[in-house]
Formats: structure tokens, C-alpha cells, sequence
């Protein structure tokens, strides 16, 4: 009787919910399997505080529908904090979305016909991959290493797509899954490469606050606003459970995705934007990012240490100078996939890497969530792992 | 640079949104053009408190990441109130959205092809036709009196359409433009009609709660769960401003609807659900809706006396029993959209009905919302518009 469409039927459970499930079968497992912030991290009186005062000074406004693109004081905060003296950013070019997964779904839906090339990085996020395949769009892996997509391979890659791609997407700051950052020279040529061959960008920017040691990183947005949207996130930086994040994008885009957003949900809480607005306006977040950074720069440093003592002979990695994730290449040729299920029997849990390829997937990588584990359980859960790896290893050389 | 996709280019404003940008200009207007419940209806105190419980009780969880399919209490709720003793709803049924306009956008991605025939009622719902319009379908607008969807004339207008159709979709409860409600004999028809046929049927139920007497209408869910999905909202019975509903469908729809939402936002906001819950979970909302109904019912019966004694000559209507809407046919081919501008400058402000129509508009009718415009303003509006329209006659009469 119900009939699915095309896209209805291509659906499907993504990789990292699927093994959720597996992981609850396990008790008292040290996971890495994560993506999500340090919940110490989460300012729950800040939070009882705002919503307190938004209630009783504004409550009327706060409940009831509000504009589409958003509160129009927490749009003007977040302009004249993304704005650069190169780069201005107007309020009007913010729209306020339901977390950045929202802004990658309404990109998808103003920007993509079935068929169309996106350039992505190798890997990419999953969940970007996830929202944007509902638009049915072919990939472009980008030539990438360790240090991110590798502008001297750019060109020639975007020249074999033959001016079919409709946009390049990354996240060029501690990215999800790998962890890495593009250097500022990389960053420039990215921005060069594509403005000299009519390539917009979609730059998605979670993790650019939590440079472990507070560095400022430049956005691709700051180089080349014209050519550039931004998906913004209060999800890494104050709580992901409030679900509110935002995209920048040159006027004309900015109004399509405003209208989109209209048919989609009509706009995003007027009440937890306003919140959100009333923590942020006198400068907590600065101040509140400093523990953040500290806190995930003692766990990748943990990290960083259980790996060097139990791992190095089996296994690569480089290590993050901020955000949430390491990425992890296995050597002799094992496979991620086939090595978890005996990670989980002894207590450890990871992502495979291969679903973060949009193809050609590299089955020997595996992400490492630092955010949510702690440094005594970071050195158990890699000892664990590190055993498990040579295990491996020992089999398929027994069996050569 | 930025190319947009077929649908990108589609988008425009609502007609509603652009009126609202007319109105804004005009100061100290009787507006009847809203949409929005009282703002003296929102539980400000029980919001501040719940919110204030839930982030000390419960607050690592309310400000994390959370499941795709919602807040596991709020759908047990939700099921319970839901279910009849012929139709039981299981927990796993419900999606929690951002409010029932997500549902929409939902039901259009996992159901519509381009070309798909989606039966709606004449008028229908603006908010309905800009979700699902972003799925291009076509329309097949049905025969409707004053009383809802005629079923005698339903059976012959599905054929013609050769089983194309998708799905009907219908408000049949204080229906949104035209405040009409169906019969429990028109909704039995309609469902054996449709159910025969083969057709879902995708029930929109904001309003079912906001009877002005407190009479509980049957829903068409409760009479063939298999072949309906519902929507339902907490914007009408609580607050607007939250962005929460939800749909109930059949377990392998809603499997797909739960992909598709977490493909498009992941989830809704996690601390929001559990407000709700909060607030809901000990009986709350009935008490509550009882006060909402009484004022709602002053309105509609100031309303109905105005009109009475001011335009019976010049129009026609029906007053609703519920909800927040009354729909107005002008008599002697006076044009609603024509009338707006002289009825703005006359301080009253009403929609135009034509952008409620999928095709073929009726252009004598307008929609006057009443819930956020008290008695006095009610009959000042109202005598500011038989005015309008007794000049309107007259001109058109002097110019024949």
C-alpha cells in the first residue's frame, strides 16, 4: 500500500549507528567508537541560568513561531564573530539550522540535481555523505595524505571531472574521521584552485574552536566569502543535545536556503536560540573553550603516549592538534572491519575507517574517538587493543 | 559560480510570508491574517520549571547527542495517548520532528517521485503544499463542500486519476484554511474509500485537541492504522516555539522516515523532549487544553457575532466548532486579494484564500484567524472590514 520513492527505498542505517548496536551487547567496553563531546564539557548551570531569564524576560517571544532564518540578535553574534577584516559577514547571511547536519541536507536540497558531481575529501564525514547522497550526487575522492587534500593533485582531479562537480566539501580543520588540518599555504591554494576554476565550497568548520592549544586556524571563508558556504555548530562547543547550528553562504544562496528551511521546518527553536544567544553574548564561550581545549589536549595527549608504548610497531598514525579524533592505519595488511569483533570481546571499541570513504575504501584505517575517554581508560583501551592487533598479525603469519 | 539545482531555482517565498512583510508596515492593524496560537496559552512557569528539573536531574543526557527516533518516554506517551481500543500504537511507530512541518518533508522524501499524484483537499493547507512541492508532484484537488472531503464524489475522482495517486493527504479536524471539520460518517467513508482503493492516507492533526467544547474527534488513524500516517504537533496544545511533533506510521514506514530524519538532522533536540515529557507525563496537557478551548471559544463566538451583524449580506461562512480558523466567502465576485490592500489601510488585516488552492483558486475567499485577537479588537476588525467590502460593492456596482 505505501509506495516508497527512489529515495525512500535507498535509504539505509548508517555504519556507525549499526554498531552502536553491537557495542550495547558489551558491557564495560573502553570505546573509542564515539563522536561526541566530553559531557564534563556541557555548561548545565549556564544552561538552567538562560533558560531561566529568556522565560521570564522574553517568554512570549521565545515560545511562540519565529522567523525563518532565525533570531536576529544571535545571527548578528555569530556574523560579527565569523567576520574578518578581509571577509564581513552580515547577518543576512546567516541562517540558523538544526545542528550543521540540517545545513548539509538544505545545501544538498538547493544545490544538487541526481547526477551531479561533489569533490570530496579521502575520507570525508560520514554523515555528510549521508545527507547529501539523498540528493543522489556522484563523488569525487580528492587525492589527500596525511596532512589533508593535496593542492598539487587538486587541478588535475577537478580537470578530470570536467567541470561537472558542483561544489567541493570539506572540513579542513581536526577533521571527522582523520583528525588532520590543512596548513595555511594548503588552505590558500585550495581557495585559489577553486575561485580560478569556478568551484564553490562548502567548508564545514565543527571542530576550528578546539585547537588544543587555542590556535586560530583561517577559514576558507575568510579567503573567498563569495565562493565559499559555511556550516557553523554550537554542538562541539556548548552541547550537541540542543541541536542548533548555522550556515553562511553569499545572499542569493542564503535566501534559497532560508526558503528551503521554510518547507522543511519552518525555522529552528525561537526558545533555544535565544538561550543559546543569552549564553554566548558577553563572551562565555571564550573562556568556556579554554577548559574544553585543556581537557581533550590531556586526552589525545594520553592517547598519543598508550599509542607510542603498545602500538608503533603494528600501526600509523599522526597525531591531532586539536578536535576529537585520531585516525589509525594498521599495518601487514589487516583489516579494520574483521578486527573489531575481537576488539569488542576484549573490551575496546573503534570505527572501522572504510564507510568514510565515499569509494575505494582503505580497509586497513580505523578512527579513535579521544573525546569521551579518559586517560586511565585510554591507556587500558589501547593495551587491550595493541593485543589485539598482534594477535592478529601472529595468526596471519601462522597461516601464510 | 554557485549553480543551483532544479529544485534550488523552484523555491519562492509563501504567500503568507510575503503578507507578512506588507503588514509590517502597517501599525495598529486587526490582524486576523496570523496563524499562531495565544500567547496567553503558552505554559511559561511549567516550562521554566521543567526545564529547570530536567537539566539538574537529568542533564549529561539532555544536552547529548540522542537517538534518531527521539526520547524513548515522549514516544510511550505519545503512543499511549494515541491509541484506541481498534487500534494500538506501539512506541517504536512514533518519530519525534521538528514539528509536524518535518513530518511533511519527511513524507515527501521517502514517498514522492517527480510526477507522483498527491490528493489534497480544496483549499488545503499552504505549509503542506511547500513541503511536499519540493518533491514535485502533481496535485488532484478534491471535491470539497463546506463539511470537508465529499465522499460521494471521492471514489470517481481517485479513478481518474488511474492509481497514480500516492497518498491523500488531509487535515479533517478544524482544518487549516477553512476551520471545516469531516463527520465520523464522512471519515468512515473516506477511509473504506480510500483503503479499498489502495490509497494511504497522510492525516495532518494539529487542531484535533482545540475542539471549543471539548467533543473528541475520531481519528482516521484510529479507524485503519496500517493505512495511516499521522501527524501530530505540540505547537497548537503547547508552544510554537519548540519545534516538536511527530509522526505515527506503519513500523516499516516509520523505519524509513527514522533514516531519512537522520539523514537530514539526526535527531530533534534531545533537552527539548524531555521537557516536554516533563511537562506532559503526569496529566498536565488536559488541564491545560481545557483554559486553551475556553478562550479559543470566546473568540470564535465574538467572531461569529460580528460577522453576523456586520457582513451577513456581503459573505458566507461557517463557524468552526474548533480550532483557530474561519473561512469567508465574499459575495458579488468581490476578489480577496484585490480588497486586501483598502483593508489594510482600513486597519484590518485577513489572508487572501487563492494560495490555499493546489490549482483552479477561489478568489472570493478568505482565511481570518481568531485565536490571537481578543473581542473588542474581534468586532472593530470586522466592522473595519464590512466596511471595506459594503465600498467594494458599491464601486463595483457604480462601475457597471
Amino acid at each position: 500500500m505505501w509506495r516508497l520513492s527512489a529515495r525512500g527505498r535507498a535509504y539505509s542505517d548508517s555504519a556507525i549507528r549499526a554498531l552502536a548496536k553491537r557495542l550495547s551487547v558489551h558491557p564495560n567496553l573502553v570505546s573509542f567508537a564515539g563522536g561526541m563531546p566530553a559531557p564534563e564539557t556541557f555548561p548545565r548551570e549556564e544552561f538552567a541560568r538562560a533558560f531561566d531569564e529568556v522565560l521570564r524576560c522574553d517568554g512570549t517571544a521565545a515560545l511562540q513561531y519565529g522567523p525563518t532564518d532565525g533570531f536576529a540578535p544571535l545571527r548578528e553574534w555569530i556574523a560579527a564573530r565569523i567576520s574578518t577584516p578581509n571577509a564581513r559577514i552580515s547577518a543576512g547571511q546567516v541562517l540558523i539550522t538544526n545542528g550543521s547536519q540540517q545545513g548539509l541536507d538544505l545545501l544538498g536540497k538547493v544545490l544538487l540535481d541526481a547526477g551531479d558531481t561533489v569533490a570530496v575529501e579521502t575520507p570525508t564525514y560520514l554523515g555528510a555523505l549521508q545527507a547529501l547522497s539523498q540528493y543522489s550526487p556522484r563523488y569525487l575522492q580528492l587525492p589527500c595524505d596525511d596532512n589533508g587534500i593535496d593542492p598539487a593533485a587538486l587541478a588535475d582531479a577537478l580537470a578530470g571531472a570536467h567541470g561537472a562537480c558542483k561544489f567541493l566539501y570539506t572540513i579542513p580543520t581536526f577533521q571527522n574521521p582523520t583528525g588532520r588540518t590543512l596548513s595555511l599555504q594548503r588552505r590558500q591554494s585550495l581557495v585559489e584552485i577553486c575561485q580560478r576554476m569556478d568551484l564553490p565550497i562548502v567548508e564545514d568548520d565543527p571542530y576550528g574552536a578546539l585547537d588544543h592549544n587555542g590556535v586560530e586556524h583561517a577559514t576558507l571563508l575568510s579567503m573567498n566569502a563569495s565562493g565559499v558556504a559555511y556550516l557553523g555548530s554550537f554542538s562541539k562547543v556548548l552541547s550537541p543535545g540542543i541541536r542548533l547550528g548555522y550556515v553562511i553562504a553569499p545572499p542569493a544562496l542564503s535566501r534559497r536556503l532560508e526558503q528551503a528551511k521554510q518547507a522543511s521546518d519552518l525555522h529552528s527553536s525561537a526558545l533555544m536560540q535565544r538561550v543559546v544567544f543569552e549564553i554566548v553574548k558577553d563572551g562565555f564561550l571564550d573562556q568556556h573553550l579554554q577548559a574544553s581545549r585543556a581537557l581533550y589536549r590531556r586526552h589525545a595527549e594520553a592517547l598519543q603516549a598508550s599509542l607510542s608504548a603498545y602500538l608503533s610497531d603494528h600501526a600509523q598514525w599522526k597525531s591531532p592538534g586539536g578536535g576529537m579524533f585520531l585516525w589509525l592505519r594498521l599495518k601487514n595488511g589487516l583489516d579494520a572491519e574483521t578486527l573489531l569483533e575481537t576488539a569488542l570481546s576484549a573490551g575496546v571499541a573503534f570505527v572501522p575507517g572504510a564507510p568514510f570513504f565515499a569509494s575505494s575504501a582503505d580497509a586497513a584505517t580505523l578512527r579513535l574517538c579521544f573525546s569521551t575517554v579518559g586517560p586511565a581508560d585510554i591507556e587500558r583501551g589501547i593495551k587491550a587493543l595493541a593485543q589485539v592487533v598482534r594477535d592478529a598479525q601472529h595468526d596471519s603469519r601462522t597461516q601464510q
